[in-house]
């Protein structure tokens, strides 16, 4: 077996963390890193060993990994397909529904393989909760709850090209909700507000949401979302199940707690994705390898970062109308 | 001062624990015990070293604390208020909103106390989220998050008289969430099913249920409820404001952890609200009495029980139709 | 069935606790208090409902619960003894051998009941982790590990009659090893410094100590005290299985935990042993109650006190010389 | 700056542990594996990517990582020394201290750098123990506990040539209470026994122990080691100090907890060290390259290895003895 080689897009903070597992990665080569930016892309490439390359060169690799912005994500994907190469794509494949269906055309017709960043079903706790969930420990399951807080809103102009709470940052939960539910959601109801950044809402988008799920079985999910959280990266989930419970909570730097007057303290939590999703990065990466390697169907797929995105795009409405809104994926 | 006289009136579950804490209160007196079924108030008055009496006799006493059953409610404490005695009645005052408004606007013309049965804002942990965050700790609130689960559904004949999942069970949440948020909801929406037994969905309740209420202000709280709980009676609060967050969690039996192969083990949560609340329930009737006793208004009172009947009403009614329901407390 | 009346000595802290208990406790009737300091006496009879007795008056009551100065104890036991009466006598039976010993003599030909003050094997916890071993649960014990902090050093003027640490202290640690051992110590050896507060090491005490016991067989226990923890009154103990392992904690007043910047911090540990042995205590009251009730003997006894005396004059002796100590029970 | 070139010695657990964290560490370059068995230096060579050489050649490196059986690490130091190649090398130097203290002199008189591996100092949440000790946050430190459990012992042919319990695995316990005290123990006491397996007791050895250290100014340190842990590998530490107590446990592969009836249940604990100290290992390189490139004293040295004996053989002869040894370091 020949080593298959590796193209990073993007050199920016999502793309270092793929370009520096590639590199490190036995089972496959770093041949380049691409970036608009030569000296973020020259940076790069020279803390994994790898050289700057053109976009041209990017689309020789066995697989591409793409990391830059969600704008030029579709393109790329369909400029991978055509050339015959698998693609890993950041999520989301892209903000517009319409868009993401013919992209996603393009690489059927094609019979190319896309896998899509959800990076968070491969966290060591959140993968368990899935396998011990079809391992029947809990039965059947009821009720999902979903806890996710960015550490601190990111700078308004983000905002804006965002899409919105629900497209850029719940959209990740929408896919955990789908991934454990283990049935699709058929109605979504949000209700949002402004409370961390009065120019988040000027800008049209919320930092404080509430949503809630259910399937046609009736299982039902809550997720809440904010744009803030002092005490560092707040990710847990719940699932309440028939014949018990089943949850996984926040990482923290050490086991150190101190006992003093004040009480008992442990670490905050670990401060952000980088950091909390370390092992699930590389995990993510391992499963793209494994089924490029072995031929199987890749896991989530382009069909899934659809579905998260017109669960978020109903997420979207549902707040801006306040009124639920029936799906069918 | 001469120590107040008590009568209670049910010698039920509920009725038991207030006729011994009632008893067991060194600054009130037990005066008797009154139930329809004869034997039942013999055997709690026995166990109190208080005596049986008849229903006129219980409205000799300065206050009367009214356990019988729900539909007897309004009218005994119409009576007492008339009689110009003070009420402690266990939740709800009545199932309709407008049996309960009758009922309160003859305390008011009678100007006695009246405080209803809303136990759990005497927890010491729940009541001392509410200190904390009236101390600034964690500045503003912006998101609630209420687990509430019973540990095994009632019986179905109870259930088609309880006036549903959310006057019945939820009530206590909704309760929770008013003096929680420190500001009234003006938005509710409840999603619920029928998982744990179809028997309770074949006599039109629900047993699985989720519910979201925004305040004006754009507050957020999301509620689960579950008949069903393997692990003990399970009743958690998180509340999350824009300096941190505080929660409060269940209670055990022992400290006692155990390790082993399978992992490291603690006890199930107490089994039910008699266990759970046993501290809850002292602190309540304490805080009856310093307001008997300082002539102070009283919290919670009827229209705490009336806002919490009036947001039940209206999940009720969400789940029933899947639209959000404005409400004005 | 009568009920029995029980007359309390002493209505200092501890005689408060008792006496409260007694009260309480529907199976007994607390026939009166005894003090040397009238005042105390009548502010707690009439917190009690009860009435002040002279000391004569105590001893016509069936049992007698000791609660007065260290060097009355034995004296007080003898004289109920002689009269037939069955004692409950607060730790230690005396700080001297020899006495404890003539003590014993004078109760066996008496044919009647003592019972000695070790609360702490009634805690639930604790409580449960000798239950628990018994089941098997965690096959045979093998290293037991005890630790326990006072929150802060009693006055000077105490440590000068107290017997000293290991006399006054750790006799519940050593206590508590005997009774989770289930086999009797052979060796002690002590290591022990004055670092909390000088002057206690110029009255010739420590207040930081670590033990060390070993069995016939070979079990292990390690007790470390100290006069001081800032974070409450930490009592803990850890056993030690060829299966598994069992361990107590702490407890505290809420469960309320937050999370800030600086991390997740749960309450400190309940500040004393009024507050975290309030359970232990009314367990063992009726424990008492139960076995002259049933006319079982009763657990534990005064050999159970003379021999946690023996371990501690050892471990004394042990500190003093550097030494491992022998011992024989 | 030239990449510096490292070779590994000895191709077992540990060898495996150490080449990989070479060759993954862009500081360092591995220049090769050298092992007695040469199936085993070919295998881990291929997976570090690097290639097998022989022993002289491996002294050709500018660093020596020495993971070969215990007898010939002195005899590999020396040679190092002489050759004017700094070391790395797993604890301990030698079982005898005379052996020892020859090849410490050997070292000093080259002035070449030796470093010993005790990993356990870079775990970052014991090492978070020292700095945070170090910072005043609890005063002056008190009382040590240390809970150090295998989760299984060794064969027993393992154990004839370990050194014993005490050399073999209580002296990293021993290196961490010289590490946390801040200050030498001059008295050690051991008490031990041979509870888990009838055959270590018969090859000489034992495998439960309990070892108390007391320092020159009376801060006193117990620390546990057993060969058995059904729950995986127990690695925890406490320090009470004059203002607050830290601790720092156990670590678990996910943060998954279930619930049934059973009660709430964790992960256990990691199961041995590769797992438990991966990160330490990584650091423990990291501290190693930062004293080679900076030309700072190495911590911890083989002064440190030699006291660590010293107290292992001390806690020995004291375990045979039950007499407390005093010991000068």
């Amino acid at each position: 077996m020949t080593t298959l080689s590796f193209a990073v897009l993007g050199a920016g903070r999502i793309g270092q963390i793929h370009a520096r597992n590639v590199a490190a990665n036995g089972r496959v080569r770093l041949t380049g890193v691409y970036d608009v930016d030569a000296g973020a892309a020259q940076k790069l490439a020279a803390a994994c060993g790898a050289q700057v390359i053109g976009l041209d060169a990017a689309f020789d690799a066995d697989a591409v990994v793409i990391c830059t912005p969600t704008d030029t994500h579709a393109d790329f994907i369909e400029r991978a397909a055509k050339a015959g190469k698998a693609v890993f794509c950041e999520k989301p494949v892209d903000l517009s529904e319409a868009r993401v269906r013919a992209c996603l055309e393009v690489v059927k017709a094609a019979g190319t393989k896309l896998m899509v960043g959800f990076n968070r079903r491969f966290d060591p706790s959140f993968n368990a909760l899935k396998t011990r969930i079809l391992s029947g420990e809990i039965g059947s399951v009821e009720l999902l709850t979903i806890l996710s807080r960015d550490p601190a809103p990111p700078p308004v102009s983000y905002i804006a090209r965002s899409g919105g709470l629900f497209r850029d940052m719940m959209i990740h939960d929408l896919d955990m909700a789908r991934f454990l539910l283990g049935e699709e959601p058929v109605e979504v109801f949000a209700a949002a507000s402004a409370l961390v950044d009065p120019a988040i809402g000027a800008a049209g988008d919320v930092d404080t949401a509430a949503v809630t799920l259910k399937t046609a079985s009736g299982k039902l999910c809550q997720i809440s979302n904010s744009r803030r959280a002092t005490y560092g990266y707040d990710q847990r989930i719940e699932v309440h199940g028939s014949k018990g419970l089943l949850r996984a909570g926040n990482m923290t730097q050490t086991t150190v707690e101190s006992a003093t007057a004040s009480g008992f303290t442990t670490d905050p939590a670990l401060p952000f994705f980088l950091e909390r999703y370390a092992a699930a990065y590389r995990a993510e990466l391992d499963a793209f390898i494994d089924a490029l390697v072995d031929g199987k169907p890749i896991t989530p797929d382009g069909s899934d970062g659809l579905k998260s995105l017109i669960l978020a795009d109903a997420a979207t409405e549902s707040a801006q109308t306040s009124k639920p809104v029936r799906v069918s994926l």
